[in-house]
């Protein structure tokens, strides 16, 4: 069993092209909760949307989030009765946020009310928030602490970040089921997606049960590299890793992860890093990471998967 | 002053006459709220909404409810999802149940929230729902007592009528803006518009504040019937009626709202029930109550104020 660890737009890309390498009993996906938040009266989860929706082919692929086929009547409505509008949401993509919410208002848990649509869309491998509790990303940047949906759609991630906190990471428990899955001593390797590794993946390690379970686990740890070239395909990680005075790149990025990933994914632009990453004591494969289409994401998940078989079957 | 009384179509359509005939200094609304109800998490009143947006211009005149220019993009995506879709939710719709809730929820009244949406809608007379309590009409029936919108949307109307229930009216008390009016010595009549006599005018007449109101008033009341040629316009209220042993006629909307009317307006198809309301003590006047259109609110609005000007300069 492979369990990945996934944000947003880079990490559900992957998540399709490994769903469609590793049968469900196989592939587990968790999922960064810490930029969820509660807007309009809806608990929306961000990630764990794009997640499902590409998972489930009904995510818009233009912008990266939200749902095909949208329409914006409801924001439209609210407009111009003066609601908050900086923050969209699309009037097919509201059946989830208000299911959601009402789930929990009547105390189901995020993990179950997640199974429950997730199934509803088809989806055959299990899809996990991090935690159940309320795990929120905080930005530290020159305009003050900020939330994150606050820092990040609110103001168009403009602030410089000059850290982040994750409140509530303390007391986070991860779902039962994923904790299962962690003790089962089935999980032969980790994936780590090309997320943002401050956002997206880090929330995701300051969960104790996690950080804990990576720290002394016995299976690797493969990550893709969210930078290409200098860049994120997408969001603010290039920009955050400059304000925060570590190099933009490729490489960067595999020291700001240090020992919690064995080995790296980076993509042919960056083939000029291999040695230097290696020098970091990371094995590294060099491949195309750019998921511009399905195809490409089916092949780097190929990569990807017998890449950590060979290196799980060398422990 | 005018006070008008109002519930769903029938209502508004007469508001949207008497709106273009008197000033918002001279008209006041007073909206029932007996079939508001909790659905989704969204706090939801349709009747308000139902005058509110024809108020506007932005209802839907095919259906009666909702808006114009409609689509339902939300109802099918949750559909989809397993979510309940058989109280019809439209995406711009959505707005302002989500902006009551909201406001609901931050311990904002109905009234007042109802005044900022009617304000935003560009409305200009007060629009007041009879209680910001929580006051629920309850329908007994054959297939027991139900909630009014699980008789009336759910089921169709389809289980027998055998009475009504309006729980919470007991402790139910009118919005201050209302009291004050009420108390103002201001209002020189109070006009029920053509709206169901047993789930629209008689929730807000249960409200105790505006029951003794109207008992003790030294002001006339003229009532529209909502029953023309032996049959309602729209909705259920001649099949109440007649599940409920009374005649499905103006004559039998008269007798059933007794004394708590003094003139009645009938239309020209019931001319020939005059003598007989006559004969129960009331005061009538035959015209063309259908409005099919505008025009046709406009002019029987204009009829029902001179008539309520005749009748208050004669006492």
């Amino acid at each position: 069993m492979i369990v990945a660890l996934a944000g947003g737009v880079g990490g559900a890309r992957l998540a399709v092209g490994l769903a469609s390498v590793l049968p469900p009993q196989r592939l587990t996906f968790v999922v960064n909760t810490g930029d969820d938040f509660e807007h309009l009266g809806f608990a929306i989860s961000p990630d764990l949307d794009t997640v499902m929706y590409t998972l489930a082919g009904v995510g818009n692929a233009v912008t990266g989030w939200g749902r095909a086929q949208e329409t914006w009547n409801f924001m439209s409505a609210l407009g111009q009765l003066g609601g908050e509008t900086w923050f969209r949401l699309g009037d097919r993509d509201l059946a989830v946020h208000v299911l959601r919410t009402l789930a929990l208002r009547r105390g189901i848990s995020l993990s179950e009310i997640t199974r429950v649509l997730a199934t509803r869309f088809g989806i055959k491998h299990p899809v996990i928030p991090m935690t159940d509790s309320p795990l929120r990303t905080r930005v530290r940047t020159d305009c003050g602490e900020l939330a994150f949906q606050d820092y990040f759609v609110r103001r168009g991630c403009r602030p410089r970040v000059q850290g982040f906190r994750f409140a509530g990471s303390r007391k986070a428990r991860v779902p039962s089921v994923l904790q299962r899955i962690m003790h089962s001593g089935e999980v032969r390797a980790a994936v780590i997606c090309p997320s943002n590794p401050y956002v997206s993946i880090a929330p995701i390690l300051s969960v104790p049960e996690i950080r804990h379970w990576m720290k002394r686990r016995t299976f690797p740890v493969i990550a893709v590299s969210p930078i290409v070239g200098g860049a994120a395909l997408k969001g603010p990680a290039a920009k955050m890793m400059r304000e925060l005075g570590a190099e933009p790149t490729a490489l960067g990025v595999v020291r700001h992860h240090g020992s919690s990933v064995d080995a790296w994914v980076i993509d042919q632009q960056d083939a000029k890093l291999q040695h230097a990453i290696e020098r970091e004591g990371k094995l590294v494969i060099v491949t195309d990471t750019v998921m511009s289409d399905r195809g490409k994401s089916v092949q780097l998940a190929k990569r990807v998967v017998s890449f950590a078989r060979a290196l799980a079957s060398e422990r």
